[in-house]
Order: structure tokens, then sequence, then C-alpha cells
């Protein structure tokens, strides 16, 4: 270690609350997509659901770790409730079904680092769509366009 | 894909809020451990800190997610103030002192996903102290001994 | 840094050649798996290809690395041949067909680490088959049986 | 899946074991630097070492893969003996001292795939030097300057 390895040392990526546009992603859904790196698999989103919204049935390829800020969710295959402060580790291969209570009284937001493929399932089990860093970005760069905002700086995009 | 293979996938690991504790870590610091993964070098800890707190000078190793819920803090070594909802992103090598302004208001709330350690700095730029997922745990376990609360149920530990 | 950290240090993690057989994935093609992390989404597994050996075209959904012993071979969609010493690095979301040339002589040895899922395609593109640590394991351990080999050591199983 | 995405998917990274030299180290030890993704923190390095050559004691800070070709190798804290074909992995946190027992004939080749950082310690378990993808790169362009090489074209840097 010395003066010049610091000065070289890289810099770290800040992305405010407003810099980047929450956008609809599916019905009573909105998301923010913060960072992708491509090559190494990895996106992170924030998701805004309101009470109500679900996710199709998806199989994970890598590891996902997810912090919730507010609301109330959970997976339809387990029993924990994520709320507020709540924190949740995925390992690659789960498989589950994101829900968000009807009885939920507002916005339910969480935050996800999401490492490889989202396989979307259809009812057999099959792999209907692959969602990853690539499709993502491209869902939110034509979404943010859709709706008015400027080209997104994505982190890493 | 078919149904034993959903049969056999991995749950994930939820933790609640109020599940695990928070402990000082040092002067104006509270922590929560919520996961460790010692061999894969993975710690996620959640961070409150009192306005004027400041984190010794460290260079990352691996990479880290961090995502601010409330308050504000920088690193000196950049001007990006985060604030409820910034995301930033370290990568290896990373070099930075983190510190909380003596002009907030109240607690600065971050979660921190850290891969690999924190290497704390002395003035010269020598390696004073090792902080990964190991040494982590150890001091976490110790705190909630010392502050009276049970064996802390930390996913991965 | 001190006595007891050295001490609790953990141990790596070994495998001869001779430790794990070697058995069938496909017609001209053996394998042995090396390790699997199936939280992680890691296996590492080291393939041996007959000349004129082939692979179903198929996409990453994480980074891989491969490092080839001898014999050669390389993706139809890419021009370089991988021969004795050569490294290939695969990011996530690549997709391509392994082919082994029928000119070849004798075996081709590949030792790769693959992170995240192998998705198969058809000829339209669509999913047809997902290999990830998991079931690559109950392929090798259901082949190993078959083969009459004892119940494998596989790294992380 | 279509065939836009398959369009638009990265392609691979391939070295050929004569597309980058293998320079001086250390006493006793080349190296060839395949890889590097300094915001990662990860380094593909590749090491002839002749009988009789022994690395500093180091703790690691991320996961290691070790792929051995030929010769023979240990860690003085460990039984196991890499030969030829062996596979080696090191979980993050462990501590070690490579050792090139005298009594082999030839060279020892081994292929490494290293996550975060190697902390070289002192005998009082002091960190000496860090040694990571970035640190790394400068050594390997410095050597294959001094060696009259010209400048490597290392994946990723």
């Amino acid at each position: 270690m010395n003066a010049e390895v610091v000065e070289n040392a890289p810099v770290s990526f800040h992305r405010a609350e407003k810099d980047l546009p929450f956008v609809p992603y599916q019905d009573g859904v909105m998301f923010q997509l913060l960072q992708v790196n491509i090559e190494a698999g990895l996106w992170v989103v924030r998701v805004r659901a309101e009470p109500g919204a679900t996710f199709q049935r998806h199989k994970h390829t890598g590891q996902v770790l997810a912090f919730t800020s507010c609301g109330s969710w959970r997976y339809l295959e387990y029993p924990e409730v994520n709320t507020a402060g709540s924190y949740l580790y995925e390992p690659a291969g789960a498989v589950h079904t994101l829900i968000v209570p009807d009885s939920n009284d507002g916005i339910t937001d969480i935050w996800f680092a999401i490492n490889g493929a989202n396989l979307d399932l259809d009812s057999d089990g099959n792999v209907e769509t692959v969602l990853d860093a690539g499709t993502v970005l491209e869902i939110y760069r034509a979404q943010c366009k859709a709706f008015g905002h400027p080209a997104p700086d994505v982190i890493g995009a």
C-alpha cells in the first residue's frame, strides 16, 4: 500500500433516488434500474408495488439479496412476510411467486440485487421468458423513452 | 424443469428487522449483522450512525452494494451525498473514509452487502486491521452477548 | 491478524484426478464433477470429448472460465480455436455451440468453472433444458451409480 | 429468447498459450496474467514454478480455484499434494504457504482464478503486502516491458 495505489483506486458510483425514474414494469408495479453488469450477470433494481400486485413464478439461476423499505410482501411458497427493514436472501435455484397482499394500505418498496437470470415459468414449469441484466436494461430504456424521460444513466450500462 | 426440480428448490432466508439486535460497533454506530458467507467472503450488515460518526479509511478487496434508508452520509474522497433512497456501488479496490455530517438531525441507516475484506489503513497506508465475514461475525456475537441478547441467528453462521 | 485468526482459517478442498470418476455425459463425452455450490450457482466440471463431439447451443446466465489441457475445440459462433494451454472467458449472456473437430487425433480435455445455468436452446431459441449446479449433480450421481462407481465425493455436495 | 437476443449476445475472450508471455514473478517462478477484472476483484493467472519454489504465507479475502497441469505442489498447512489433473478449491479466509518440493523433476504448472486479494503476511501475522487484480496487472506490465515483450493484451485490462 502506498500513495500511488490509493490515488489510482477506483471511485464509487452513486445514484440518488431522483437520478433515475420509476417506470411501469407491469400492472401495479413501477421499477427503477440502478445498475447492470451484463458480463457478470448482475442487475440492481428497485421495485414499487401496489396492493394486490403479483409476479409470475420464476426460478433464479443466481443469488438474490432483497431489502424492503416499506409495505409488505411475501413469496406464495414461504410463510415469512417481508416488511420495512426485512432482509431476504434467495439462493440460486429458488423458485417462487412474489405476492403483495390486497389488504396493504400503500406502496411496497423493495431493493433487489439479482445475480443471473429470472426464468419465468408457465404453469407446467417450462421456461417462458428469460429476464436478465441485458433484457431488463432493454425494457428499462424502452419504458423511459415511452414515458418521456431522458436516456437513463444506469450504472454499468 | 419439472415438478421434482421445483420441489427440491432451496428455500429463501428471511430476517425481519426485529429478529436480530442492533449492537454497538464503535462510538455513535450501531450495527445488525444479517448474513455471513465465510467461504465466499460475503457479509451483509445494516448500520445506524449518529451525526458526526466516521469510519477509518479502508480499502475494499471486493465489491460493495449500499442502500440508504434515511439520514445522509458520504465518503470524504467523493462529493456525492447519500440520502434516503440512494444507491452506491463500490468496486473492489476502492479506498475511502465514511463520514456522517455533524449537522444531521437523526440517525443515518445504511444497508451494505460487502464482498471480501475491509482493510483498515493507518495514516501511512499500512493495513492496521482486516475486517471480513469471519471477524465481523466474532464481533457481532461478542457484542450481542455483552449487551444481554441471545445468540443471534445470523444467516449462514 | 493474529494466531487465533490463522488457526480458525478455513481449510482448502483438494480432489486428485483419480478421486472422482469420469462418466458419460452424452455420446463421445465423459465428465468429472469436481465441485458444486448450489446456493451460489457454481459448478466446476472437467470434460473429455472425442473427435466430432458437439454440445447443444446454449445461453449462459453467469460467467464461465475454461482452461484446456489438451486437444482442440471451438465455439461454432467464434473463430478462435482452443488448444492445450488456452484460456477462455465467457461472459454471462454468451450463446454458443461447442464443437470438437472430427479431424482431432485424440481426446480434448477442458476444465470449466460455470456460474449460473446453461439454458439449452432449441432451433427456435426456446429454452429446452436448464442445466445448473443442482441438475448436474443429479446427473453425475446417477451416472456414477449406473457405471458401478461409489457415491462420488464432490466438493460442496 | 429470440434472434435479436442471440445476435446481441456478448462474445467470449480467448487467449492461446502463446498470446501472453510468461515472465518472472520471483526466484524460480514465472507467471502469465490471463485476465483481470479490477472492479470485481478477479485475476486469472498461470504459474510455472521450479523445484524448491515457495510463496510467502498469505491470507485470501475471496475464493480461489486452482487446476494443476503438471508437476506437484502443496500448501505447507495441508497434507494433500496437487499433481497433474488436481483441482483445489480455497475458500475466502484461507491462510497458507505454497511449496514446490525440491525433489520435483521439472516444472509445476498451475492455473489459478483468484477472487479478492492475497494478503502477504510477515512472521507475526501482520499484512506486509496486498496483491490484487490491480497490483498484479502493474507487476505483469512492468515485467513484460523489462523483458522486452510488447504491452500484453490481458483480458479486461
